[in-house]
């Protein structure tokens, strides 16, 4: 890659403290979000190694890091449960099939299916069934895995038959947590920190919960004496490179959470990269990212890992210590490689309700209201598609709640066009402009309406704009010529087309005449050869004003007919 | 009704003419298409008796006929067979909730989602659907129903053990309505006869097959000597009127199809009635005929029959045979109440395969080639959608289909918007007026990138346009200035919004001004109260020129600001 090739020595301490920090960070989210993805906790340190490498290879962006994500890791768990029991041999080689699958699917083009309301709401929607899945961990309750309405109110039920001491600790971790988020830079600096340093320091809190919580209950035995669930044994060792025994009988239904793993892993991405970029007046291309997201994902199945994007949190930060290039994310890599060659047995007395407030901390931050207020502000149907998305996945399910964020959206662009501006418009006087009759004084001519249609005419708006024409027909009785000023129209597909030629016979049965102005190039082109085209020949005008003149002769000339000659 | 109150004695010989012709075919009809529904014979003429006067009292065409036609027949079969074995009690209590429930539905704006070619392929797709799966009552084969493919290759093996007698006379029947319906009429012109008598008269041909095919049966005991099959005993009497004991246990997967019959019934009566309603220079009201023909199934499920709607065969004959007003209708619901009351025995002897004769040749009348031929001129995107929605309808079943077409015809149309036509454009010499540069010979200013976008911009398009900006600025080096057209523009969403918010952000880190002209006023109004309009205040322009000029007069500025004062 051209970073590496022409990669000056003055980057390297940037991209070593950046990766350095990153590392700090990616360790104890790594093992959280496969225990949130319903993998062991080794997958989690796997799918952080050669991920990055390929995407430092393959990747745009300079510092968007790579890795296991809380969304993409409840898309896999939501994927995967109802086919084979979590952390099961099946599960695994799934999640590793679904990895190899978002990778291999080039279909980026359709993200354009989702808007930024939809990936909002989908986001947010998301944080909070992560969340709510975690409390059971966090107090250390026996739950089994269900639909939030269930899961909340077991929660209620067996709040009493928490483990006290998993509870503690976990509630603990979660209050300094969020300190940390909220107080600890705030305090540094006031303590006279530089803000950067302040800043960076409290993304290690988790790190330092991990630390001291392990410390406790490796000296106190909790985990004996209370039954404070903990990670336990994690395999150490590099990751074997290849791929399982995989049974494509069973992709057939992976396909679809695949993908949508991959579209909306591909959106963030982009705007996570972009939005830094753009910080440095740097840019990044939305076709290499494809590919350099899609490469992490194969070499994350190839080394047993599960499907991984850019990290919102972590890109933050590694853009923060000041990562020059992705040769931050080699150092990640190269660190995580040292941790899982010889440090795992560190992680043994770690409690998992540390690990779900780490989770938990970590999603709220997803939480986006900023959208939402704004949408509700600029357009109240973005909102409720956002807020529709939001209740679709908490209620009804990751994969439902998308597919009806993205339903929505079209529905709401249909219904928008299906119902068009329309203006008659007569001429601002002395001049070639022509307004709104409503909104101006102008000037009509009798017998012409002139309707002006702000929208391009396909089948969703036919039938109402013929039933506009029928309507300025009935309540204006004297017309001798409906012109339609078509300036508007980007589009006019066959509907639009049958309804105009339908229109044209039928105004034509009563004497009336159709014609058209202002009708865009590349759509006239396309008239032309139709067979209203050839009817129509003489009745299209370039401009409202020529059509205008025209039937401003012809209603002078009439009178003339009558006279006889002397 | 106002016909009713208006009535003059003048019109009554047509509607009495009118009535009794599509009476006579409307019998052999009703009892082929309850059989295609998967219903008893008396099901079908119950259906041809009250939704024939509800629709005369509510609905608003003067010439349409209403009552069992063949797609909706298919629509309910397909609907109703996974749910209960056809001809069984529940199945027909099952018909009477689906057409009561698409009466009851009045979402007829949903109809704009159904495209002109989307419908034309369903209707095509349905009719091939319907004629092959009669091919086995015109043969006297027995097949279970099943998939297409399977029916046909049942077909295949199984026409050795056809039964002789029942082929015969399907055969028979068969050719001879093929014969009238493409012959017979030329043949009586020629012969001297009027053309629309002799049109009219071939509309009989099913009744007279009816007729002496079952005068053969009777005669000479077919049913029993070589088991042709027959219709066998129809109750006669009025139906009861009432509702049978309904379980809403079961209407939960009723509901789409029910709706999916309202909506094809609603447009295809629409487009029926209006394209009538033009050539005499009268008037239909879609929401009226949305009350008509939802009055007219709830009066069906009311009186045991199952879903109808205006058909098109019927409608054309009620037209031609100088119907004047919906009383054709009410002579006609007259009639079948006789017939009903006091002759079913005459349709003991009739035989099943003429039935399936009678539906072939009508259904084959609905195959819509010309829409498909136009589509593929005028807009192969359109064509494509066509067929895929008939492929669909044959191969994945009828609701799969019309649903696909609609998933694909909302597909086409963000495809299109999703890569809108974008020019730079210049300054015709010495005018006000803008062109492409690329088409044109016009002037452009150094430092000034002034790019038309003719679309609305929204999430399908938004990442589109930022990535062409991004290339043009990169293209074009030293740009100072971007100027976005937006005269096209008749919709912005929130996700264009937030995309044209982080572009102005994105071109001010790099000291380049983005601009607006030409800008709608709905579409100013709601962007002046957002932070990018507040930001652009001073870069909105009215008119492509005034941006022209404000950029002419800051370049014819800058060399002044270094030129020192005297």
């Amino acid at each position: 890659p051209q970073w590496l090739l022409q990669y000056q020595r003055p980057w390297l301490s940037g991209d070593l403290i950046a990766g350095l920090i990153v590392t700090v960070m990616l360790i104890p989210q790594s093992l959280a979000y496969a225990m949130l993805a319903g993998l062991p906790p080794q997958v989690g340190l796997y799918a952080s190694i050669l991920p990055l490498l390929a995407y430092a290879f393959f990747g745009s962006s300079m510092t968007l890091a790579v890795g296991p994500v809380a969304v993409a890791s409840l898309m896999t768990a939501s994927a995967l449960s109802p086919m084979a029991a979590p952390g099961s041999e099946t599960y695994l080689m799934l999640a590793v099939m679904m990895a190899l699958m978002s990778g291999l699917i080039r279909l980026g083009f359709l993200a354009f299916f989702l808007s930024h309301p939809v990936i909002s709401g989908f986001i947010s929607g998301s944080a909070i069934l992560i969340a709510v899945g975690q409390i059971k961990y966090l107090l250390g309750i026996s739950l089994p895995r269900g639909e939030i309405i269930a899961t909340v109110s077991g929660l209620f039920h067996q709040i009493s038959s928490a483990n006290r001491s998993t509870a503690l600790i976990g509630v603990a971790a979660l209050i300094f947590l969020f300190f940390a988020r909220s107080r600890l830079a705030p305090l540094l600096k006031s303590m006279g920190m530089p803000a950067t340093l302040a800043e960076l320091l409290t993304k290690l809190a988790p790190m330092a919960v991990v630390i001291v919580s392990t410390a406790i209950v490796a000296g106190t035995g909790l985990d004996q004496s209370a039954q404070v669930a903990i990670v336990g044994h994690v395999p150490s060792g590099l990751p074997h490179i290849g791929l399982p025994q995989i049974s494509w009988q069973q992709s057939q239904t992976l396909w679809l959470p695949a993908l949508l793993i991959s579209l909306v892993g591909f959106v963030e991405s982009v705007s996570v990269a972009q939005s830094l970029a753009l910080k440095r007046g740097q840019r990044i291309s939305p076709n290499r990212e494809l590919l350099g997201i899609g490469a992490a994902n194969i070499a994350s199945a190839f080394s047993g890992g599960y499907p991984v994007t850019g990290g919102f949190a972590r890109s933050v930060v590694n853009f923060s210590a000041g990562a020059n290039t992705p040769g931050a994310g080699v150092i990640s890599a190269a660190l995580m490689a040292i941790v899982i060659s010889a440090f795992t047995g560190w992680f043994y007395y770690l409690p998992v309700s540390v690990l779900a407030a780490t989770i938990i901390v970590a999603v709220l931050g997803l939480l986006d209201w900023h959208t939402l207020r704004e949408a509700w502000t600029y357009d109240k149907a973005d909102a409720v598609s956002l807020l529709l998305t939001f209740a679709g996945v908490i209620f009804l399910g990751v994969e439902e709640g998308i597919l009806l964020g993205v339903a929505l959206s079209l529905a709401v662009l249909v219904w928008r066009s299906s119902h068009p501006h329309m203006a008659i418009v007569g001429r601002v006087p002395n001049t070639a402009h022509f307004r709104n009759v409503d909104r101006h004084q102008v000037e009509t001519l009798p017998g012409l309406i002139a309707l002006r249609v702000d929208e391009s005419l396909y089948f969703a708006n036919a039938q109402i704009i013929e039933e506009k024409v029928e309507n300025l027909i009935q309540s204006n009785t004297g017309t001798s010529t409906v012109l339609l000023i078509l300036s508007a129209v980007n589009q006019l597909d066959s509907t639009a087309l049958a309804m105009l030629t339908d229109m044209q016979k039928g105004l034509a049965a009563r004497k009336i005449t159709l014609q058209f102005a202002e009708i865009k190039g590349p759509v006239l082109d396309r008239l032309r050869s139709t067979p209203l085209g050839e009817i129509m020949r003489d009745q299209i005008f370039l401009s409202t004003h020529d059509a205008f003149l025209a039937h401003a002769h012809q209603i002078s000339e009439k009178p003339d007919a009558d006279r006889r000659p002397l």
